[in-house]
């Protein structure tokens, strides 16, 4: 089993070490004593831990000194412990003694109650844009029973907050799934694969097996591949239809390599472009470019959508760019921040954003273009390097 | 876009007609007005919707009379309605114009408070083992500034309690992500696939890609392919290790077809099988199939994971067979009843379940053997055909 992020375990383990550092900072901010993180990608962030069943109690004032880090693995206990811990179910035991050395180690169901039962006395957080009511309810019934006093508290993002800045490791690996669906990309064009007379279902299996033979877990989502009328669906999911001469064709798709997802939109025409296809591409072509300079350090996602929608609002397209122009990327492929209407999200530096117009016109066909970047000082850095310029196959 | 189960849209339409009646016939045993599917498999279920947002507000006392169901699409609405109306936002409405012809459609972001806003008058219940605090915190809001009263009411399982009967089309479509599988497995090892000198990793992308091939969607989850000592590891993450002359090597796999899951696992050696391979294999062969042939009408979950499980213990072996026999199979991979230690589940005629016992000895190496199947009168019919004898490659 491959460590998460593909670095020394000492490295990972340091890593992840700061990452619960800087949770643990925002824990003391709130007054909350400990956080019960039960959402799985929270708890991969914080941990490395890749299973199907874990929850961690990251306790603020557990300065995770060596000597009590000594990661053995309990089976159950219901005593308060002051440190901070992990636990999984029995199915894991080997795999987290793997991916959590620096952790003491729980081995129980449900991992969230196994947690709360030994906390120590104080407030402890939840999360509650994940944790499902009945999960709650169970909780708040431990809660009650524990012989030293709990109170659950409510909390929003705390661990999401931490993810939307992005370290060199989780940049990088970004970067690495970028680079994959780019050669992919160019592979299947290279080889002929987008041609008339092919499936979507066809185009898309070939992009999504390159992905995978460039190193690719997975795709990072279903691919989309979208042919003439259906290009100007926003999200298509490939059907047997068939790629024809003069239309547009649409792939939205992207790697996840060490738990990391790119994202990328480029739309082609299949021979010579129509005057309303180049029109419209055109336009799309700006309002990227128009949202990638506006995506700096200080703006709002409000603002930095606006730079973009406004170039296709001034053309007379505004309502048929109907979603939002772009979205956090990282361990998961929809994270903060927002880039939309009405989003409060400030850019920042070494955050990881997509900006993506579209332009869609019903029965007829459809542009987006999609770029994964990093906001730098200096801008917006693209990690999707393939080019924009209207491919013409 | 093709129906979800492949069937004349007529049938289809009818088919989810059907399974709301059923769930009805529940809300209004258990005195619930409406119940707000915000569970999207659940929302599958009922609708046949297949996109990433989606709710339903399934109202009991709506006999969907074909007047009513003429499916047009409102954008928004904040007047109470007593139909049954399904939601979903912008990027879908093409989409949910052909999934959901039958149903009154409402296009509107966050789909949970649009449908609770228009909610006739009454109970309302929210399922609370997937509904997270955070919504229903944002539902219970509305819920108090509706003029007209709503109140909500806790549920649990209502949809997964009618899930757990397979309908004819449900099981043609896991016979057929069966068949998929077994196929699959069968090319791979006429092929040659499975031999000393491939990586785990490549074993499995080459698993995954001729179920793709032979018409699966996806994989229905992570394969596990786990050689030599990893095959002690219930649950392993395809690694670069190199499968070795003597070994075991063990896959568990399945294919996704029309949204069902088959799940299968078969251990083979490389080679001439030593003593001890020899003895837990034919140990958990006889375990598999007692527990295949307990898996009867009126049996608990409990009943028929004893049955196999004894046969573990009696061995000697009980500590080393550490997870449940089985689980319901269907649109999801783990979903009800479970065949577990204290599991309460009774069986019944069309439940479709795996029965999968397993002998692990860390550090050496582990065998599971796996069927998926389904629940008749005359008792379990195996839906994965692939041979259990002990394969020796």
């Amino acid at each position: 089993m491959p460590a998460a992020v593909g670095l020394p375990s000492t490295l990972v383990t340091s890593l992840h070490r700061t990452r619960r550092s800087t949770v643990r900072a925002a824990l003391v901010a709130d007054g909350i004593d400990a956080l019960l993180v039960t959402d799985l990608i929270n708890v991969r962030y914080l941990t490395g831990f890749t299973g199907s069943n874990a929850a961690l109690l990251l306790v603020a004032a557990d300065d995770e000194e060596p000597e009590q880090a000594h990661g053995h693995t309990e089976r159950t206990t219901d005593e308060a412990d002051p440190r901070t811990r992990f636990c999984t179910d029995g199915r894991y035991t080997l795999q987290s003694q793997e991916q959590v050395p620096d952790l003491p180690r729980l081995i129980a169901r449900p991992c969230d109650v196994a947690l709360l039962r030994g906390a120590p006395a104080g407030s402890v957080g939840f999360e509650a844009r994940s944790l499902p009511v009945a999960a709650y309810d169970v909780l708040a019934a431990v809660a009650r029973e524990r012989p030293r006093p709990v109170s659950l508290r409510t909390t929003l993002d705390v661990v999401e907050a931490a993810r939307v800045i992005k370290d060199p490791t989780e940049i990088d690996a970004l970067s690495r799934a970028c680079q994959v669906a780019d050669q992919a990309l160019a592979d299947l064009i290279a080889a002929g694969g987008l041609r008339p007379g092919r499936t979507e279902r066809a185009v898309g299996l070939e992009l999504d097996q390159r992905m995978r033979e460039l190193g690719a877990q997975d795709p990072a989502f279903e691919t989309i591949v979208a042919a003439g009328p259906h290009s100007a669906i926003p999200h298509h999911r490939p059907t047997t239809a068939v790629l024809q001469r003069g239309d547009f064709v649409k792939l939205d798709f992207g790697a996840e390599v060490d738990c990391y997802h790119s994202d990328m939109t480029r739309t082609f025409v299949l021979g010579e472009p129509q005057a309303w296809q180049r029109e419209i591409y055109d336009l799309v072509h700006a309002a990227q470019a128009a949202g990638r300079a506006a995506c700096v350090i200080g703006a709002s996602g409000d603002a930095v959508d606006a730079a973009s929608r406004g170039v296709i609002e001034d053309a007379g397209y505004g309502p048929q760019f109907a979603h939002g122009l772009g979205h956090g990327v990282g361990l998961q492929i929809h994270e903060a921040p927002a880039l939309a209407r009405g989003a409060a999200s400030i850019m920042a530096s070494d955050m990881c954003v997509t900006v993506e117009p579209g332009v869609y016109l019903p029965g007829r066909g459809g542009v987006r273009i999609e770029d994964s970047g990093v906001i730098r000082p200096d801008g917006y850095h693209v990690l999707t390097q393939t080019s924009k310029d209207l491919g013409v196959l």
